[in-house]
Protein backbone atom coordinates (compact mmCIF):
# COMPACT_ATOMS: atom_id res chain seq x y z
CA UNK A 1 0.00 0.00 0.00
CA UNK A 2 1.24 3.59 -0.96
CA UNK A 3 -0.25 6.43 1.34
CA UNK A 4 0.09 10.04 0.92
CA UNK A 5 -0.32 13.12 3.61
CA UNK A 6 -1.84 16.23 1.62
CA UNK A 7 -3.97 19.26 1.57
CA UNK A 8 -7.33 19.34 -0.55
CA UNK A 9 -9.43 22.06 -0.76
CA UNK A 10 -7.31 23.64 1.92
CA UNK A 11 -7.40 21.31 4.52
CA UNK A 12 -4.91 18.82 5.55
CA UNK A 13 -5.34 15.24 5.17
CA UNK A 14 -4.15 12.29 4.03
CA UNK A 15 -5.24 8.75 1.42
CA UNK A 16 -4.34 5.33 -0.01
CA UNK A 17 -3.60 5.11 -3.63
CA UNK A 18 -5.71 2.78 -5.55
CA UNK A 19 -5.94 2.37 -9.07
CA UNK A 20 -6.51 5.41 -11.18
CA UNK A 21 -6.36 7.74 -8.15
CA UNK A 22 -6.28 8.16 -4.27
CA UNK A 23 -9.04 7.33 -1.43
CA UNK A 24 -9.09 10.19 0.91
CA UNK A 25 -9.10 8.36 4.58
CA UNK A 26 -8.86 11.52 6.38
CA UNK A 27 -11.43 10.95 9.37
CA UNK A 28 -13.09 8.14 7.33
CA UNK A 29 -11.28 5.13 9.24
CA UNK A 30 -11.79 7.35 12.67
CA UNK A 31 -12.85 10.45 13.46
CA UNK A 32 -10.09 11.55 15.32
CA UNK A 33 -7.53 10.19 12.50
CA UNK A 34 -7.29 13.26 10.30
CA UNK A 35 -3.49 12.50 9.62
CA UNK A 36 -0.87 10.03 8.37
CA UNK A 37 1.34 9.94 11.93
CA UNK A 38 -2.02 9.30 13.72
CA UNK A 39 -3.42 6.53 11.65
CA UNK A 40 0.26 5.24 11.98
CA UNK A 41 -0.02 6.25 16.14
CA UNK A 42 -3.32 4.33 15.79
CA UNK A 43 -2.69 1.25 14.19
CA UNK A 44 -5.25 2.08 11.72
CA UNK A 45 -2.75 1.35 7.65
CA UNK A 46 -4.30 -2.32 7.56
CA UNK A 47 -7.95 -0.80 8.47
CA UNK A 48 -7.33 1.89 5.69
CA UNK A 49 -6.18 -0.77 3.34
CA UNK A 50 -10.07 -2.43 4.23
CA UNK A 51 -11.58 0.75 3.74
CA UNK A 52 -10.31 1.53 0.51
CA UNK A 53 -10.18 -1.74 -1.09
CA UNK A 54 -12.58 -1.92 -3.81
CA UNK A 55 -13.83 1.53 -3.69
CA UNK A 56 -13.08 4.09 -6.69
CA UNK A 57 -10.40 6.98 -7.14
CA UNK A 58 -12.36 10.00 -5.48
CA UNK A 59 -9.52 12.37 -6.93
CA UNK A 60 -5.99 12.11 -8.23
CA UNK A 61 -2.59 13.40 -7.34
CA UNK A 62 -3.21 16.68 -9.48
CA UNK A 63 -6.45 17.45 -7.09
CA UNK A 64 -4.01 17.97 -3.91
CA UNK A 65 -1.31 19.46 -2.93
CA UNK A 66 1.43 16.71 -1.44
CA UNK A 67 2.60 17.02 1.85
CA UNK A 68 6.13 15.75 3.38
CA UNK A 69 5.08 12.26 3.46
CA UNK A 70 4.69 12.61 7.78
CA UNK A 71 4.84 16.55 8.02
CA UNK A 72 6.12 16.93 11.58
CA UNK A 73 7.62 14.03 12.87
CA UNK A 74 8.36 14.24 16.43
CA UNK A 75 11.78 12.88 15.81
CA UNK A 76 14.05 13.30 12.74
CA UNK A 77 17.14 10.81 13.22
CA UNK A 78 19.56 11.05 10.02
CA UNK A 79 22.60 8.42 9.50
CA UNK A 80 25.96 9.85 8.41
CA UNK A 81 28.29 8.08 6.35
CA UNK A 82 26.70 4.88 6.01
CA UNK A 83 27.69 3.51 2.36
CA UNK A 84 31.33 2.69 2.36
CA UNK A 85 31.67 4.87 -0.94
CA UNK A 86 30.25 8.10 0.68
CA UNK A 87 32.40 7.57 3.81
CA UNK A 88 35.38 6.76 1.56
CA UNK A 89 35.00 10.03 -0.18
CA UNK A 90 34.85 11.99 3.05
CA UNK A 91 37.82 10.29 4.31
CA UNK A 92 36.09 9.92 7.81
CA UNK A 93 37.70 6.66 9.34
CA UNK A 94 35.31 3.34 9.83
CA UNK A 95 33.07 3.80 12.55
CA UNK A 96 31.65 0.67 15.43
CA UNK A 97 28.88 2.92 15.61
CA UNK A 98 26.39 4.98 13.50
CA UNK A 99 26.60 8.44 13.04
CA UNK A 100 23.86 9.91 14.26
CA UNK A 101 22.16 13.74 13.93
CA UNK A 102 18.98 15.17 13.76
CA UNK A 103 16.76 17.38 11.15
CA UNK A 104 13.93 19.76 12.84
CA UNK A 105 10.51 19.23 11.08
CA UNK A 106 10.09 22.31 9.64
CA UNK A 107 12.74 21.60 7.63
CA UNK A 108 10.91 19.46 5.28
CA UNK A 109 9.29 19.92 1.75
CA UNK A 110 7.05 17.68 0.06
CA UNK A 111 7.58 15.69 -3.61
CA UNK A 112 7.59 18.79 -6.19
CA UNK A 113 7.63 21.37 -3.66
CA UNK A 114 11.30 23.50 -3.85
CA UNK A 115 14.42 22.94 -1.83
CA UNK A 116 15.58 26.37 -0.56
CA UNK A 117 19.50 27.02 -1.71
CA UNK A 118 19.62 29.70 1.48
CA UNK A 119 20.62 33.44 0.82
CA UNK A 120 23.97 32.58 3.26
CA UNK A 121 25.14 30.09 0.91
CA UNK A 122 26.16 29.18 -2.17
CA UNK A 123 27.05 25.00 -1.37
CA UNK A 124 23.35 23.48 -1.15
CA UNK A 125 24.12 19.84 -1.84
CA UNK A 126 22.14 16.26 -2.71
CA UNK A 127 21.87 13.61 -0.81
CA UNK A 128 19.53 10.86 -1.69
CA UNK A 129 18.39 8.89 1.09
CA UNK A 130 15.55 5.86 1.93
CA UNK A 131 13.35 6.85 4.91
CA UNK A 132 12.44 4.22 7.40
CA UNK A 133 9.10 5.41 9.32
CA UNK A 134 8.33 4.05 11.99
CA UNK A 135 5.28 2.71 13.22
CA UNK A 136 4.47 0.47 16.77
CA UNK A 137 7.52 2.85 18.75
CA UNK A 138 9.18 1.58 21.31
CA UNK A 139 12.74 1.41 23.61
CA UNK A 140 15.34 -1.05 23.69
CA UNK A 141 14.42 -2.78 20.67
CA UNK A 142 16.17 -6.17 19.83
CA UNK A 143 17.50 -6.10 16.21
CA UNK A 144 15.61 -9.27 15.69
CA UNK A 145 12.35 -7.28 16.25
CA UNK A 146 13.31 -4.58 14.52
CA UNK A 147 12.25 -4.87 11.11
CA UNK A 148 8.48 -5.36 12.99
CA UNK A 149 8.44 -1.64 13.63
CA UNK A 150 8.72 -0.66 10.58
CA UNK A 151 5.36 0.99 8.93
CA UNK A 152 7.10 1.82 5.85
CA UNK A 153 9.70 3.72 3.43
CA UNK A 154 9.42 6.78 1.53
CA UNK A 155 12.20 8.67 -0.61
CA UNK A 156 14.24 11.55 0.98
CA UNK A 157 16.76 14.08 -0.06
CA UNK A 158 18.76 14.86 3.28
CA UNK A 159 19.97 18.47 1.00
CA UNK A 160 22.86 20.02 3.04
CA UNK A 161 24.27 23.14 3.32
CA UNK A 162 28.32 21.92 3.41
CA UNK A 163 29.82 25.27 4.41
CA UNK A 164 27.41 25.77 7.36
CA UNK A 165 28.04 21.93 8.04
CA UNK A 166 31.69 22.73 8.18
CA UNK A 167 31.70 25.51 10.90
CA UNK A 168 32.55 23.02 13.49
CA UNK A 169 32.23 19.14 13.77
CA UNK A 170 28.69 19.00 14.72
CA UNK A 171 26.47 18.99 11.57
CA UNK A 172 22.91 20.80 13.25
CA UNK A 173 23.08 24.05 11.38
CA UNK A 174 24.63 22.70 7.89
CA UNK A 175 21.50 20.46 8.11
CA UNK A 176 18.34 22.19 9.52
CA UNK A 177 17.79 25.51 6.99
CA UNK A 178 14.21 25.61 6.31
CA UNK A 179 13.07 23.92 3.30
CA UNK A 180 16.21 21.62 2.29
CA UNK A 181 14.41 17.93 3.74
CA UNK A 182 12.55 16.96 0.81
CA UNK A 183 10.28 13.55 2.09
CA UNK A 184 8.08 11.99 -0.61
CA UNK A 185 5.74 11.68 -2.56
CA UNK A 186 4.39 8.60 -0.44
CA UNK A 187 4.85 6.03 2.50
CA UNK A 188 5.10 2.62 0.91
CA UNK A 189 4.53 -0.35 2.91
CA UNK A 190 7.32 -3.55 4.17
CA UNK A 191 4.86 -6.27 2.21
CA UNK A 192 4.80 -4.05 -0.89
CA UNK A 193 8.36 -3.30 -0.78
CA UNK A 194 9.85 -6.74 0.26
CA UNK A 195 13.15 -6.89 0.84
CA UNK A 196 14.43 -3.63 1.23
CA UNK A 197 18.39 -4.39 0.61
CA UNK A 198 17.50 -5.45 -2.73
CA UNK A 199 16.03 -1.79 -3.32
CA UNK A 200 18.19 0.60 -5.94
CA UNK A 201 19.01 4.16 -5.02
CA UNK A 202 19.67 6.52 -7.29
CA UNK A 203 20.18 10.23 -7.34
CA UNK A 204 19.96 12.56 -10.37
CA UNK A 205 20.51 16.13 -11.05
CA UNK A 206 19.04 17.36 -13.77
CA UNK A 207 18.68 14.02 -15.44
CA UNK A 208 22.15 12.98 -14.91
CA UNK A 209 22.88 10.21 -11.97
CA UNK A 210 24.90 11.71 -9.87
CA UNK A 211 24.39 8.70 -7.27
CA UNK A 212 23.62 5.09 -7.35
CA UNK A 213 24.00 2.07 -5.08
CA UNK A 214 21.47 -0.71 -3.65
CA UNK A 215 20.47 -0.86 -0.02
CA UNK A 216 22.20 -3.49 0.58
CA UNK A 217 25.36 -1.50 0.83
CA UNK A 218 24.38 0.13 4.56
CA UNK A 219 26.92 -0.21 6.79
CA UNK A 220 24.80 -0.35 9.38
CA UNK A 221 21.59 -1.65 8.13
CA UNK A 222 17.77 -0.54 8.93
CA UNK A 223 17.66 -3.11 12.22
CA UNK A 224 21.11 -2.01 13.40
CA UNK A 225 20.14 1.79 13.15
CA UNK A 226 16.10 0.87 15.32
CA UNK A 227 18.07 -0.88 17.76
CA UNK A 228 20.79 1.82 18.50
CA UNK A 229 18.60 4.84 18.12
CA UNK A 230 15.97 3.36 20.68
CA UNK A 231 18.51 2.33 23.08
CA UNK A 232 19.12 6.25 24.00
CA UNK A 233 15.58 7.51 22.62
CA UNK A 234 12.13 6.35 22.80
CA UNK A 235 11.17 5.97 19.44
CA UNK A 236 7.16 7.31 18.32
CA UNK A 237 4.53 6.28 15.76
CA UNK A 238 6.01 8.75 13.09
CA UNK A 239 9.23 8.92 13.75
CA UNK A 240 11.79 8.95 10.69
CA UNK A 241 15.47 7.43 10.62
CA UNK A 242 17.39 8.67 7.34
CA UNK A 243 19.61 6.14 6.34
CA UNK A 244 22.34 7.97 5.21
CA UNK A 245 23.45 8.56 1.81
CA UNK A 246 25.62 7.01 -0.90
CA UNK A 247 29.03 8.11 -2.41
CA UNK A 248 28.92 10.58 -5.52
CA UNK A 249 27.83 13.99 -3.63
CA UNK A 250 28.62 17.28 -5.65
CA UNK A 251 30.55 18.42 -2.57
CA UNK A 252 33.58 15.45 -3.20
CA UNK A 253 33.62 16.36 -6.83
CA UNK A 254 36.49 17.91 -8.75
CA UNK A 255 35.54 20.49 -8.97
CA UNK A 256 32.53 20.66 -6.63
CA UNK A 257 29.02 20.63 -7.77
CA UNK A 258 26.60 22.32 -5.71
CA UNK A 259 22.74 22.97 -6.49
CA UNK A 260 21.75 25.93 -7.97
CA UNK A 261 18.61 28.04 -8.58
CA UNK A 262 16.48 26.12 -11.32
CA UNK A 263 18.07 23.25 -11.24
CA UNK A 264 15.99 19.74 -10.47
CA UNK A 265 16.87 16.96 -8.23
CA UNK A 266 15.41 12.96 -7.98
CA UNK A 267 15.64 10.76 -5.56
CA UNK A 268 14.76 7.25 -7.30
CA UNK A 269 14.08 3.98 -5.30
CA UNK A 270 12.24 1.89 -7.51
CA UNK A 271 9.50 0.56 -5.90
CA UNK A 272 9.56 3.42 -3.33
CA UNK A 273 9.08 5.87 -5.70
CA UNK A 274 10.57 9.20 -7.04
CA UNK A 275 11.08 12.30 -5.17
CA UNK A 276 11.70 15.31 -7.62
CA UNK A 277 12.55 19.18 -6.32
CA UNK A 278 13.18 22.05 -7.88
CA UNK A 279 16.30 24.66 -6.30
CA UNK A 280 15.21 28.12 -5.72
CA UNK A 281 16.92 30.66 -4.03
CA UNK A 282 15.50 31.25 -1.12
CA UNK A 283 13.32 34.81 -1.44
CA UNK B 1 9.37 38.24 37.46
CA UNK B 2 9.86 34.28 37.94
CA UNK B 3 7.37 32.13 36.05
CA UNK B 4 7.29 28.38 36.99
CA UNK B 5 5.82 25.44 35.35
CA UNK B 6 4.24 22.74 37.07
CA UNK B 7 1.11 20.10 37.51
CA UNK B 8 -1.23 21.42 40.44
CA UNK B 9 -4.11 18.69 40.95
CA UNK B 10 -2.98 16.66 38.12
CA UNK B 11 -3.47 19.93 35.71
CA UNK B 12 -0.74 21.56 33.74
CA UNK B 13 -0.41 25.21 34.02
CA UNK B 14 2.13 28.05 35.09
CA UNK B 15 2.04 30.88 37.53
CA UNK B 16 3.77 33.37 39.29
CA UNK B 17 5.83 33.93 41.75
CA UNK B 18 4.52 36.60 44.38
CA UNK B 19 6.29 37.24 47.63
CA UNK B 20 5.02 33.73 50.35
CA UNK B 21 3.97 31.81 47.18
CA UNK B 22 3.01 31.33 43.49
CA UNK B 23 -0.09 33.14 41.97
CA UNK B 24 -1.53 30.72 39.08
CA UNK B 25 -1.91 32.47 35.23
CA UNK B 26 -3.34 28.69 34.15
CA UNK B 27 -6.08 30.43 31.45
CA UNK B 28 -6.06 33.41 33.66
CA UNK B 29 -4.75 36.20 31.54
CA UNK B 30 -6.54 35.12 28.34
CA UNK B 31 -8.70 31.87 28.28
CA UNK B 32 -6.14 29.80 25.91
CA UNK B 33 -3.38 30.69 27.24
CA UNK B 34 -2.77 27.68 29.71
CA UNK B 35 0.73 27.34 29.88
CA UNK B 36 3.86 29.47 29.56
CA UNK B 37 5.34 28.69 26.58
CA UNK B 38 2.03 29.56 25.14
CA UNK B 39 2.16 33.01 27.32
CA UNK B 40 5.26 33.67 25.79
CA UNK B 41 4.64 32.88 22.28
CA UNK B 42 1.31 35.12 22.68
CA UNK B 43 3.38 38.02 24.52
CA UNK B 44 1.63 37.44 27.97
CA UNK B 45 4.52 37.77 30.51
CA UNK B 46 3.84 41.28 31.26
CA UNK B 47 0.11 41.32 31.26
CA UNK B 48 0.95 38.19 33.73
CA UNK B 49 2.70 41.07 36.27
CA UNK B 50 -0.28 43.07 36.34
CA UNK B 51 -2.66 40.09 36.82
CA UNK B 52 -0.57 39.50 39.49
CA UNK B 53 0.07 42.72 41.06
CA UNK B 54 -1.25 43.16 45.04
CA UNK B 55 -3.15 39.57 44.70
CA UNK B 56 -2.10 37.16 47.56
CA UNK B 57 -0.10 34.09 46.75
CA UNK B 58 -2.64 31.39 46.40
CA UNK B 59 -0.14 28.26 47.13
CA UNK B 60 3.22 27.73 47.63
CA UNK B 61 5.97 25.93 45.40
CA UNK B 62 4.65 22.93 48.00
CA UNK B 63 1.96 22.44 46.68
CA UNK B 64 2.80 21.69 43.02
CA UNK B 65 4.73 19.37 41.01
CA UNK B 66 7.04 21.25 38.82
CA UNK B 67 7.74 20.76 35.64
CA UNK B 68 10.74 21.56 33.77
CA UNK B 69 10.38 25.47 32.62
CA UNK B 70 9.56 24.95 29.07
CA UNK B 71 8.20 21.07 29.13
CA UNK B 72 7.63 21.30 25.31
CA UNK B 73 10.45 23.20 23.98
CA UNK B 74 9.65 23.10 19.74
CA UNK B 75 13.83 23.17 19.72
CA UNK B 76 16.41 22.60 22.34
CA UNK B 77 19.81 24.09 20.52
CA UNK B 78 22.68 23.27 23.11
CA UNK B 79 26.41 25.47 22.61
CA UNK B 80 29.68 23.31 22.96
CA UNK B 81 32.83 24.05 24.28
CA UNK B 82 31.83 27.89 24.82
CA UNK B 83 34.08 28.38 28.01
CA UNK B 84 37.46 28.10 27.51
CA UNK B 85 38.37 26.14 30.56
CA UNK B 86 36.01 23.69 29.70
CA UNK B 87 37.28 24.03 25.72
CA UNK B 88 40.77 23.34 27.35
CA UNK B 89 39.94 20.38 29.22
CA UNK B 90 38.74 18.64 25.92
CA UNK B 91 41.73 19.97 24.08
CA UNK B 92 39.78 20.94 21.30
CA UNK B 93 40.91 23.01 18.86
CA UNK B 94 39.34 27.38 18.65
CA UNK B 95 36.73 27.59 16.62
CA UNK B 96 35.16 30.34 14.75
CA UNK B 97 31.77 29.51 15.03
CA UNK B 98 29.59 27.90 18.10
CA UNK B 99 29.63 24.14 18.21
CA UNK B 100 25.72 23.49 18.08
CA UNK B 101 23.66 20.05 18.73
CA UNK B 102 20.22 19.21 19.72
CA UNK B 103 18.63 17.66 22.96
CA UNK B 104 15.01 16.24 22.32
CA UNK B 105 12.08 17.85 24.64
CA UNK B 106 11.38 14.60 25.65
CA UNK B 107 14.57 14.05 27.80
CA UNK B 108 14.00 17.03 30.00
CA UNK B 109 13.62 16.57 34.11
CA UNK B 110 12.10 19.22 36.62
CA UNK B 111 13.66 20.79 39.75
CA UNK B 112 14.14 17.83 41.94
CA UNK B 113 12.97 15.37 39.72
CA UNK B 114 15.64 12.78 39.72
CA UNK B 115 18.40 12.17 36.85
CA UNK B 116 18.41 8.70 35.32
CA UNK B 117 21.39 7.30 34.94
CA UNK B 118 20.47 4.47 32.22
CA UNK B 119 21.28 1.24 32.33
CA UNK B 120 23.67 1.09 29.48
CA UNK B 121 25.94 3.28 30.59
CA UNK B 122 28.11 4.04 34.02
CA UNK B 123 29.74 7.55 32.64
CA UNK B 124 26.28 9.85 33.08
CA UNK B 125 28.48 13.28 33.84
CA UNK B 126 27.19 16.79 34.88
CA UNK B 127 27.02 20.03 32.73
CA UNK B 128 25.53 23.32 34.53
CA UNK B 129 24.66 26.16 31.96
CA UNK B 130 22.65 29.02 31.88
CA UNK B 131 19.43 28.08 29.74
CA UNK B 132 18.19 31.32 27.19
CA UNK B 133 14.48 31.26 26.47
CA UNK B 134 13.49 32.79 23.23
CA UNK B 135 10.54 35.41 23.39
CA UNK B 136 10.09 37.10 20.21
CA UNK B 137 11.12 34.50 17.44
CA UNK B 138 12.70 35.45 14.26
CA UNK B 139 15.03 34.73 11.37
CA UNK B 140 18.30 36.31 10.49
CA UNK B 141 18.35 38.00 13.73
CA UNK B 142 20.85 41.39 13.87
CA UNK B 143 23.31 40.41 16.83
CA UNK B 144 22.42 43.93 17.67
CA UNK B 145 18.77 43.44 18.29
CA UNK B 146 19.16 40.16 19.37
CA UNK B 147 18.79 40.76 23.20
CA UNK B 148 15.52 41.66 22.53
CA UNK B 149 14.47 38.57 21.78
CA UNK B 150 14.97 36.76 25.46
CA UNK B 151 12.07 35.81 27.61
CA UNK B 152 14.09 34.62 30.08
CA UNK B 153 17.04 32.49 31.98
CA UNK B 154 16.71 29.43 33.94
CA UNK B 155 19.46 26.73 35.46
CA UNK B 156 20.01 23.66 33.28
CA UNK B 157 21.85 20.19 34.03
CA UNK B 158 22.87 19.40 30.28
CA UNK B 159 24.20 15.63 31.58
CA UNK B 160 25.71 13.73 29.28
CA UNK B 161 26.37 9.93 29.05
CA UNK B 162 29.47 10.23 27.73
CA UNK B 163 30.58 6.81 26.12
CA UNK B 164 27.79 7.52 24.18
CA UNK B 165 28.64 11.07 23.05
CA UNK B 166 31.99 9.57 22.32
CA UNK B 167 30.63 6.65 19.96
CA UNK B 168 31.37 9.11 17.08
CA UNK B 169 32.52 12.58 16.40
CA UNK B 170 28.43 13.27 16.39
CA UNK B 171 26.73 14.34 20.05
CA UNK B 172 23.38 13.25 19.34
CA UNK B 173 23.28 9.83 21.21
CA UNK B 174 25.20 10.91 24.53
CA UNK B 175 22.77 14.01 24.84
CA UNK B 176 19.75 12.52 24.41
CA UNK B 177 18.93 9.67 27.12
CA UNK B 178 15.72 10.06 28.58
CA UNK B 179 15.44 12.19 32.20
CA UNK B 180 18.93 13.88 31.38
CA UNK B 181 17.96 17.58 30.86
CA UNK B 182 17.38 19.40 33.87
CA UNK B 183 15.72 22.55 33.70
CA UNK B 184 14.55 24.63 36.74
CA UNK B 185 12.79 25.75 38.89
CA UNK B 186 11.83 29.07 37.30
CA UNK B 187 12.05 31.19 34.39
CA UNK B 188 13.44 34.93 35.22
CA UNK B 189 12.89 37.29 33.35
CA UNK B 190 15.26 39.81 32.06
CA UNK B 191 14.28 42.93 33.93
CA UNK B 192 14.93 40.87 36.81
CA UNK B 193 18.46 39.32 35.93
CA UNK B 194 20.26 42.63 34.92
CA UNK B 195 23.04 42.17 32.73
CA UNK B 196 23.67 38.62 32.28
CA UNK B 197 27.52 38.95 32.06
CA UNK B 198 27.71 39.48 35.75
CA UNK B 199 26.03 35.95 36.38
CA UNK B 200 27.91 33.48 38.44
CA UNK B 201 27.44 29.82 37.59
CA UNK B 202 28.02 27.15 40.26
CA UNK B 203 27.76 23.06 39.79
CA UNK B 204 27.73 21.14 42.59
CA UNK B 205 27.89 17.66 43.60
CA UNK B 206 27.20 16.37 46.94
CA UNK B 207 27.77 20.29 47.88
CA UNK B 208 31.09 20.16 46.54
CA UNK B 209 31.67 22.77 43.97
CA UNK B 210 32.91 21.19 40.59
CA UNK B 211 32.28 23.67 38.27
CA UNK B 212 32.58 27.65 38.60
CA UNK B 213 32.63 30.68 36.25
CA UNK B 214 30.81 33.92 35.22
CA UNK B 215 28.65 34.20 32.22
CA UNK B 216 31.27 37.14 31.04
CA UNK B 217 33.43 34.09 30.36
CA UNK B 218 31.10 32.79 27.25
CA UNK B 219 33.71 32.80 24.04
CA UNK B 220 30.46 33.27 22.22
CA UNK B 221 27.98 35.89 24.13
CA UNK B 222 24.41 35.23 24.17
CA UNK B 223 23.83 37.95 21.56
CA UNK B 224 26.42 36.13 18.93
CA UNK B 225 24.75 32.35 19.58
CA UNK B 226 20.55 34.03 18.85
CA UNK B 227 21.81 35.59 15.60
CA UNK B 228 23.80 32.68 14.23
CA UNK B 229 21.34 29.83 15.40
CA UNK B 230 18.56 32.41 13.80
CA UNK B 231 20.05 32.04 10.61
CA UNK B 232 20.07 28.23 9.98
CA UNK B 233 16.78 28.23 11.85
CA UNK B 234 14.02 30.14 12.37
CA UNK B 235 13.71 30.43 16.49
CA UNK B 236 10.22 30.29 17.93
CA UNK B 237 8.88 31.63 20.86
CA UNK B 238 9.67 29.44 24.29
CA UNK B 239 12.78 27.57 21.91
CA UNK B 240 16.11 26.77 24.44
CA UNK B 241 19.30 27.82 23.73
CA UNK B 242 21.73 26.16 26.34
CA UNK B 243 24.82 28.31 26.24
CA UNK B 244 27.33 25.41 27.54
CA UNK B 245 29.32 24.45 30.39
CA UNK B 246 32.88 25.52 32.33
CA UNK B 247 35.29 24.02 33.05
CA UNK B 248 35.34 20.85 35.56
CA UNK B 249 33.21 18.33 34.39
CA UNK B 250 33.49 15.48 36.18
CA UNK B 251 34.49 13.23 32.52
CA UNK B 252 38.24 15.56 32.31
CA UNK B 253 38.80 14.85 36.20
CA UNK B 254 42.07 12.49 37.01
CA UNK B 255 40.65 10.07 37.83
CA UNK B 256 37.04 10.77 36.17
CA UNK B 257 33.84 11.11 38.12
CA UNK B 258 30.68 10.31 36.90
CA UNK B 259 27.25 10.57 38.68
CA UNK B 260 25.87 7.58 40.41
CA UNK B 261 22.62 6.57 41.81
CA UNK B 262 22.70 8.67 45.48
CA UNK B 263 24.17 11.86 44.33
CA UNK B 264 22.74 15.06 43.86
CA UNK B 265 23.77 17.49 41.53
CA UNK B 266 23.03 21.91 41.79
CA UNK B 267 23.53 23.81 39.04
CA UNK B 268 23.09 27.32 41.03
CA UNK B 269 22.92 30.79 39.52
CA UNK B 270 22.61 33.18 42.04
CA UNK B 271 20.04 35.87 40.75
CA UNK B 272 18.49 32.99 38.52
CA UNK B 273 17.48 30.24 40.65
CA UNK B 274 19.21 27.40 42.30
CA UNK B 275 18.15 23.72 40.44
CA UNK B 276 18.39 20.53 42.15
CA UNK B 277 18.41 17.27 41.14
CA UNK B 278 19.19 13.51 42.68
CA UNK B 279 20.45 11.22 40.55
CA UNK B 280 19.18 7.60 40.38
CA UNK B 281 19.60 4.76 37.92
CA UNK B 282 17.08 3.68 35.50
CA UNK B 283 14.40 1.10 36.20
Amino acid sequence: MQFLSYTRLGIPGFGVRVENGIVDLTGKIRPGVTNLRQAIHDNCLEEAADFAAGRYAEFTEADVTLLPVIPDPGKILCVGLNYETHRAETKRPDAKYPTIFTRFADTQVAHRQPLLKPRVSDSLDFEAELAVVIGRGGRYIAQSAAMDHVAGYACYNDATVRDWQRHTFQFTPGKNFPSTGAFGPQLVTPDEVGDYMKLRILGRLNGEVMQEATLADLIFPIATLISYCSQFTPLQPGDVILTGTPGGVGDRREPPLYMKAGDIFEVEIPGVGRLTNPIVVEP
